[in-house]
């Protein structure tokens, strides 16, 4: 069944919420956190794992996770795991594990998309930033066929795993690794060629980088054939006459990602996920919450169906034979 | 009779919907767009000819475009033409042959503002750049006689084949040309002197600029006794101390310019003009509308007749004689 | 009794409505300018007094103010004195001379805090820049034990002057003053040594200086234990890799403050004092209107007494004895 404006799933990243305890907390911290999350408006969580880390809980603390997000009346649509990538030169094969045991937990919670990506944890210089992404962090080796042939084995094997589970797998646009431009993108989700794995078009990512950038309609227009769940966040952009770049958090309303333009293009493409709000900077669950409403006015009052597009989300993934090829 | 905060025209432009097959569309592509316009609140528009050029409609297309108009409730109180001057060296004559038979077809549908201007096509760095405004645009020959009284005559002769419809013509303020300062402007419309030929201070369209500039309120304080017709749009604007300038296209709430503050003079001022809403970048439709909820909260809330203000819009622009001089 | 999100008093400071002509003005003048305070939907003002000097007027006059306030039904639970610092070298026995009638006549009007600051007027540099805080201002003089002393004693004598009608004193965070960081400013309240004299966080007066700063959590974290009053205000804030910094004035929820996380925590810390909302740039009325909706929706909507948080504001300040040091 296709989504309607009333019923989408618009899901709240919770990057704001993470702290180093929270882990081991009692499960009356997490409550106290994710009131604050439905007290904005949210009724739907993306489980992202800088906050919580469900696949190194044991079964009675997942029972109490269950417990709250059911007693606060919030759904658990998706979990994004981030900077755990699976080709980490150094961490890769923990990563892997860690995603795996990671989908097991999440199958039991009954969670529908599984968000990973490549990029790895920040750099020193990026931690020492204001903004994380005026500073360069990791890049995946360009050329390198084995890395390449990791990423898509591996990413196939967490995408067979999944669908034993009817989950999603979707894998998240970020600068400078083998997921860094739309093309490389959409390469890998055809080499990896499972139905149930594909793109985050997350944009904000690109646009916010302090450097030239690939076009956003252009990005969004090759991976939109692929997408099966969207991290969305804007910001402004400048780009003086000098060269002189600078990018800042706004909300998606106010940023240069026309999100009116984008959200119907999504779908019309037959686009039909999980939305995650996400928002660096300042009050992030505050524009969050500004950005899911305004999400809102911008999908389908009526059932899409009715104009056509496809009802079932397996059938917008490429299902073309694997090729595995080199970035 | 003076409008109110209820009854005031705020129109929306419709750059955002611009798109090459428009003018050939049938009339249902049209509806659609404009569907979206009074979807977000608008009950007006301003008929942008970035979208549609009526001027070159037939008119049995013509009146399809008022039927869509009716159909949606949308009012259609001012056109602008946008990049036609009618001084350009190339294409001037034909410019104004153009603005001539748009000025026919909107006399045809009751359209009371014509809006028109000196600036020229975007040049090749500004269709490069990210935003137009960062890069240099064509510039009006300062100190040429021939070239104003060119623009004098012509802008005369709209302004008197306007006043056969008891149209307004409005002339807007845009950097480097004739109409980039606003002494500039106000000498140019006294040349004209016409009462029916006035300007539009559309601020924003220097406050963007990268380059220092004339403050707003004197721009303001000097074309507010001739304006006939207004585009608002605002910024923001960071002056570095080592000279950098930055400028971002913001909601009228959140820029620069103080449109509370504006709003306010030009009322007193006597303006009782079409207000139009524009805004470049990102989700330009829902800030146009944020923007139109706004202004009408600055908008006085009982007949501005209570309070002295002139009714009639003739009124406010100027009447001196004719005197034809160089820039 | 601890305020709640209903009766929390949340100030509109009246910088924008600062024009010469106010302080010999009719109270008509008074009248209209605070109606555009109340019509936003402020029931409380900060007495600015780049507004209006009430420390200059007669007692007639005095009266007339506060029965303009009555008339439309505004709270005056502070009073700001602005750019008159104790310790100016040329006019700090005036300022002082100042402050101190001023006090007395906010003791008449039953204003509660006094705010004041060693910010000195606007250099020319400032006056002439487009935001005055990308322009350097004037700098108390570091490690003069003289000019650190005189300070702590006026603001001393300002202090008992002020308990004497229990009133609080409340000394702003500004840049390149005695109060311009974070730990300085907890020196002096602490040489100051009077549980009435606290301090006011004002963290956007740093985090909008176009150089590096002081983190704002580490700054509110170290003031919140004297913190008695609060002028809110945030900023946009990008640090390019090549060093260069721009700001901009945003709304609070915008801006690179959390003032979600900054509410609360000065919530768990006692405080229960006035806030004030400024805004410089553009519509800044309209912007402290909305800073001030935004506000309520972040305090706490039950009465705080039952978290266990103190109720008398007068404990939260320090009552060490008294420390004449160095800065």
């Amino acid at each position: 069944m296709p989504y309607t404006r009333e019923t989408w799933p618009i899901a709240a990243a919770l990057h704001q919420l993470a702290r180093p305890e929270v882990q081991h907390a009692d499960a009356s911290r997490w409550a106290a956190d994710l009131e604050q999350v439905a007290s904005v408006g949210f009724d739907a969580i993306d489980l992202t794992d800088s906050w919580l880390q469900i696949g190194d809980l044991g079964r009675s603390r997942l029972d109490e996770f269950r417990s709250v997000t059911q007693q606060l009346g919030l759904a658990v649509p998706a979990l994004s795991i981030t900077r755990r990538s699976v080709i980490d030169p150094v961490n890769g094969d923990d990563n892997l594990a860690y995603t795996q045991r990671t989908l097991e937990a999440a199958a039991e919670l009954g969670i529908g998309v599984l968000s990973i990506g490549l990029h790895r944890p920040l750099t020193a210089a990026q931690r020492e930033a204001l903004w994380f992404w005026t500073a360069d962090g990791a890049k995946d080796p360009e050329g390198d066929a084995d890395t390449w042939n990791l990423a898509v084995t591996r990413f196939r094997e967490i995408g067979k795993q999944a669908a034993a589970y009817g989950m999603l797998v979707s894998l998240e646009l970020y600068e400078d690794t083998y997921l860094g431009t739309s093309s490389s993108a959409v390469r890998l989700i055809e080499d990896i060629g499972l139905s149930n794995v594909g793109l985050d078009p997350d944009l904000g990512n690109i646009v916010r980088l302090h450097r030239p950038i690939e076009d956003w309609r252009e990005m969004l227009a090759t991976m939109l054939p692929y997408t099966n769940y969207w991290q969305v966040k804007n910001y402004t952009r400048v780009e003086a006459a000098g060269g002189v770049i600078s990018t800042h958090p706004a909300p998606l309303e106010l940023g240069v990602i026309n999100y009116r333009d984008a959200i119907r293009d999504a779908i019309s493409a037959g686009f039909n996920g999980v939305l995650c709000c996400e928002h660096y900077g300042g009050d992030g669950l505050g524009v969050s919450a500004m950005n899911m409403r305004y999400l809102r006015t911008l999908l389908p009052a009526a059932s899409v169906s009715e104009r056509g597009i496809p009802n079932d989300i397996s059938e917008i993934s490429t299902t073309q034979p694997v090729k595995e090829t080199v970035a």
